[in-house]
């Protein structure tokens, strides 16, 4: 019985200590995945409204310095210039191919000295391929080639899901037409 | 002694297998509990200022497209229009109900062809009830009888929580006074 | 044999217990350590566009209420403005010693009766000492002492942390220039 006794508590021992290292660690420090669970491509669409283009335009200035208005991009790299917008999604670079969903929300130009921007926006989705949506937000200093941003929140079959975008600038067409590529990594599942 | 030793190493498999499956699984994939660690349900009312309005209302426009102003929402589904609000929280869905907190923050519409909007916001609470705060991002297709938005961290009573936060209109009257429910199913606890 | 088995099954049953109570509820309620995995101190200065320090000037008036202008912050506590800012970070107080990092982004004051302000940001890193963003979301009733927003997101080094911000005023000077010193407190570290 004595000896039992011996492993019983040893083993219990072995045992705490690995739920201590294994489980109680893990929503503090790095024991978590650096694979993404989930991976998706897509390509996002934006024509601003500059007037004579209603038709077309997919967002529009609503915000502006005092020395901008509302129909052109400010001076100074656009600093202060808000804009809204609801862009077609595509799986493609190409604007004319089948939206499979809309990017909703805003940017801002933050900056006075170069052009940079600050996002606000969701990935909305309602096909039979997918239904729900993916919140975004962060920095996106568009004068580098690549830029991460955090996936937020999801819903529908993104339920909870966090994780990074990396959006990069995949066409530039004078001031009315840009066309973002985001890679995005999902790392929390549900 | 070799049979002990041959139980001790058994059990250090079983046990590495089962920390494996349930716990390193656990931040990546669909191991985690879809039943919610808490639920609310809560009102909120919005009062835009329309010129005439000002000790009644509760947001007001802050941003316009350029065939738009700060009065009036604009034309075209309101697409553009950015509105910032301080809206009561009550627990029914009387607007006259004493308040338990503030759902702060901006609402934008953001298409063209049917209204639908973006939102970033905060419950904010400071009562014997609840003290800190919610805070949401999320797109509103607010013709949609429900609408997902996610939960994207709180503080407070409410700290690191995540989830996801049901919107339903339960009140519309002409532009000026909407009321919208909010169910938060809450599945991050800390 | 048989004594054997039964310390066996003994320790699967006490195995199993631990795992459900120290793991499976882990994402559900409360195991999780309220003790930061990182914590960082950092200042942030804000000066205001005003029409005649354009050089100097971190933030611009963007939008306003129907009874403001995009030079002065609106009667009525501000309310309506949203105001865009590429702030300098700094690590001490002084807003002269060399920035760290800019604070990106927006905050909009939110209330008529008292100034109280709603904020989305991110700061963004690019130096040896750190590389990355940090994305917060979050109300800010400025009146008070302290107040606490999001952490919602991370990249690069920040790669998808959580955790709670708590700024407090640390300067405020007419209604040009105010510093921030933000307390941020990482619980989810990857």
């Amino acid at each position: 019985m004595r000896s039992k006794h011996q492993i019983s508590s040893h083993f219990l021992k072995v045992i705490f200590l690995l739920l201590i290292l294994g489980c109680s660690a893990s929503p503090r420090k790095s024991m978590r995945s650096r694979r993404p669970c989930k991976e998706m491509v897509f390509y996002f669409h934006d024509i601003i409204y500059n007037g004579k283009n209603f038709k077309n335009a997919t967002s529009a200035i609503v915000g502006a310095p005092a020395w901008g208005n509302h129909t052109i991009l400010a001076n100074n790299n656009h600093f202060g210039n808000v804009v809204v917008f609801d862009d077609p999604i595509t799986l493609d670079n190409n604007l004319h191919s089948p939206p499979v969903g809309r990017a909703q929300g805003l940017y801002i130009y933050d900056k006075k000295e170069i052009f940079t921007s600050w996002l606000g926006f969701s990935f909305v989705f309602n096909s039979t391929a997918h239904k729900g949506s993916i919140n975004f937000a962060g920095a996106d200093p568009l004068m580098n080639k690549t830029r991460d941003i955090s996936v937020i929140g999801g819903t529908g079959d993104f339920f909870m899901t966090r994780g990074v975008a990396t959006l990069m600038t995949d066409a530039f067409e004078g001031e009315v037409y840009f066309r973002l590529r985001v890679d995005i990594k999902f790392y929390e599942c549900w």
